[in-house]
């Protein structure tokens, strides 16, 4: 018995329906990418294994893909290591490669080989699968593509802003119009913590802070004093859950909570110039938003933090995110080299672009032109026909063999072919063709060595 | 210390004109795989392990990278399992998934998957890249993509015809003019051993057949007698070894050969059909070329077998190949499936357009414009400009910081801009920009509200 075939959990197949869509984001995304300077890289699927552990936390490092060693791999383990038969031991000495776990730490290690070609600073974009081992969940997968820009070797605010104008370029591109671009920075995170007396406390307290829309102030305050936040520094903070007004409104709020701090001043005024900047210039059709809860789960960034939100209505997280993170190749030896991103979340912007019905017609149209088949000197003519459309960059093909003419008009409509040429043994004769307009059901003759008629009418 | 970054052998980085150069490949091998009616499908890089192992004989199995199972792996083991410390016993029990070795069996199990979604005969392309744990060597990589077209469902010879001209489309495009394609049927090698009286060694005959060019005449015969092929055997085949004249002298050698095996006839006929058919239509750059030593190291070819060389002088082994397979499905349990496909050699590609100085000079520009930053006010204005310049899809920025003229205008020449833009305070107090043309060091001013003149230039 064959085995019924399936494919791993967390996975997809893509028909070419979604191939489509999917591509379609990515294009948009890449032209953007490349109109705005950013450069394309690759790197390889799987990293060395010490490249990636140790780089994500705890969680991180069981959620990366370890690939097995080829060839007789037991024999290169120590007797201890195998009679503890812990697989936390065994797997170090079984598996040397990994799959990549997302862009960031393959970029940093790209830069650290390559620094030496490149020119800072250097402003690149990758769109590759990244993996993880999580439990899958609708949304959610273990083979997924992130959408990253980054650049790298520039401390200038000026980048931050072009994200924002990016991240306003894309959406508006796609036609997703009142996005909100959300911003933080982290230095003003720090600085609520200098405030408050709980700075060796500040993970926890973002973390936290982070769930006031989902859970509001009564419990992210709950939750902060059980993490040992003390109530005294817990009430300091309070003007945080209630900011309001305009953004320059909340910003002076900001000051007045933040006015002992250094760190959170200096949060304060570059938030403060990408928001002047930003407006500036203006947007096409997002609306940009202070956001002090923003804190992002990621513990690297040190300045800016970005976060996009859907179009009001729509259910969904962010679908993109970014920011600024002081050392991003220390790790790897190359020190004080600043860099800033920010990424696309392809699932689900293609997810809010189903729901609102933007996906462009057009892209269910994988081909213009069936020539029916009557025979063999028949196709042909129509393979002749066929070869003269194609040069003109028309999708056109002949139905391979001379089946019945119910059999290619049904597969003609499920393709969703708007045009279908018959080219039969009268045509032939009369060195004609005939164009039927699936929408109307017109029917059009032109001569077969001239069908510049029929090119122009597509 | 950090550690010193590396990736693993076999495997690659790629710069931004390394990408440019592959992009520029893949998107014409895409272009006309979709003007031939071709339509894309994705499918996960890694699959279930019992969906690959077994489809590729041995040696294909031992080259399959296999991925470690999550969590506490070592606790599914059986104690006897774990005992016996045998890596073969051991890897189906720590590991359930593997990445994909090719996309011909992934492609398979998809169309056995969605069946009942899909129109026969369906056409589709795929471009991923594939992983084998093979020795690397130069040309030869762990990582590499693969970009197939195949058809399923269909068993006309119109497909063959196709393949034939949608290869000759794409090396034309490329401008990789004077590539072979070489013909050659399984069913005539098929007649051939059966001729020879040595049916059931047949993938020795043709193994060695397929050396002839490599080792000459006298040693592909010792090849077959030393695997058995009887001496009577082996002369009876050799007019083989010395096929002359043009392609229709050359079959009707092999009809006088063949005239006695029903199916040796029948894959003369099919050639002579493949092979009128593209006659009487005509390629635009490529020669057709018989050629009965065409065996390819794939066993399960049944029908038409191509094969493209590179253009005469190019030292470079085959760059693009595929055949019929009669029963692609019957792995997966859906038997009288007939598949026909073809396969772009990328890498290989890569290297001759390399060589011949092929690839479009424009590639290697990744940025039209670049403003120089001369500091808060007018780099403000240059965004603005900028920004007009994005939307009408040229690719520009602003230097990120008023860094000293001298090291922006090495960054200018490093990224190869053909166009710098100097918007200083004189300028900005005009309502004027410079622009810069490298090649020439001509400069020319234009008002900065009015760009139109600078864009409708460029």
């Amino acid at each position: 018995m064959p085995q019924k075939p399936s494919i791993p959990k967390g996975t997809r197949d893509f028909s070419p329906t979604e191939v489509a869509k999917r591509n379609y984001i990515i294009q948009t995304i890449k032209k953007h990418f490349e109109v705005y300077g950013f450069q394309p890289i690759e790197t390889p699927s799987f990293e060395n294994y010490e490249t990636l552990m140790g780089k994500y936390g705890d969680e991180g490092d069981r959620l990366i893909f370890k690939i097995l060693n080829s060839g007789d791999f037991i024999s290169k383990v120590d007797d201890v290591t195998y009679s503890s038969k812990k697989s936390s031991s065994l797997t170090p000495k079984i598996s040397d490669k990994a799959l990549r776990y997302d862009l960031t730490v393959p970029f940093a290690r790209y830069v650290v080989m390559h620094q030496n070609e490149l020119d800072f600073p250097f402003k690149r974009y990758q769109i590759q699968p990244v993996w993880r081992a999580d439990r899958p969940q609708k949304g959610r997968f273990r083979e997924f593509y992130q959408c990253d820009a980054d650049v790298v070797g520039a401390n200038s605010l000026l980048q931050e802003v072009e994200f924002v104008l990016l991240y306003d370029a894309v959406f508006t591109d796609l036609g997703l119009k009142g996005t909100t671009i959300k911003l933080n920075n982290r230095k003003i995170l720090s600085g609520i913590a200098e405030v408050i007396g709980a700075q060796h406390l500040l993970v926890d307290f973002t973390v936290a802070l982070d769930k006031l829309d989902k859970i509001g102030a009564e419990k992210v305050k709950e939750e902060m004093m059980s993490k040992g936040i003390s109530e005294v520094a817990v009430e300091k903070a309070s003007p945080l859950f209630n900011m309001s007004g305009s953004t320059s409104a909340q910003l002076e709020q900001l000051k007045t909570l933040l006015v002992n701090s250094e760190i959170g001043m200096e949060g304060i005024a570059e938030l403060a110039e990408i928001v002047n900047t930003v407006e500036e210039i203006g947007l096409q059709s997002a609306q940009l938003q202070l956001d002090v809860t923003l804190a992002r789960g990621l513990n690297y960034y040190t300045g800016a933090i970005l976060e996009v939100g859907a179009p009001e209505g729509v259910q969904m997280g962010s679908i993109g995110g970014g920011g600024r993170y002081d050392d991003l190749t220390g790790i790897f030896g190359l020190k004080d080299v600043s860099g800033v991103g920010i990424s696309f979340g392809l699932d689900r912007i293609y997810l809010v672009l189903e729901e609102l019905g933007l996906f462009p017609e057009t892209l269910d149209q994988s081909i213009d032109v069936l020539c029916i088949n009557f025979g063999k000197q028949e196709s042909l003519a129509s393979l002749k026909l066929v070869g003269k459309l194609r040069k003109q960059g028309v999708k056109a093909e002949v139905y391979p063999s001379a089946a019945k003419m119910q059999k290619q008009m049904k597969y003609a409509n499920n393709r969703n072919v708007p045009y279908v040429v018959m080219i039969g043994g009268q045509e032939l004769s009369k060195g004609e063709f005939v164009v039927k307009t699936m929408a109307t059901g017109e029917q059009q003759v032109y001569p077969l060595d001239k069908p510049e008629g029929f090119l122009s009418s597509l």
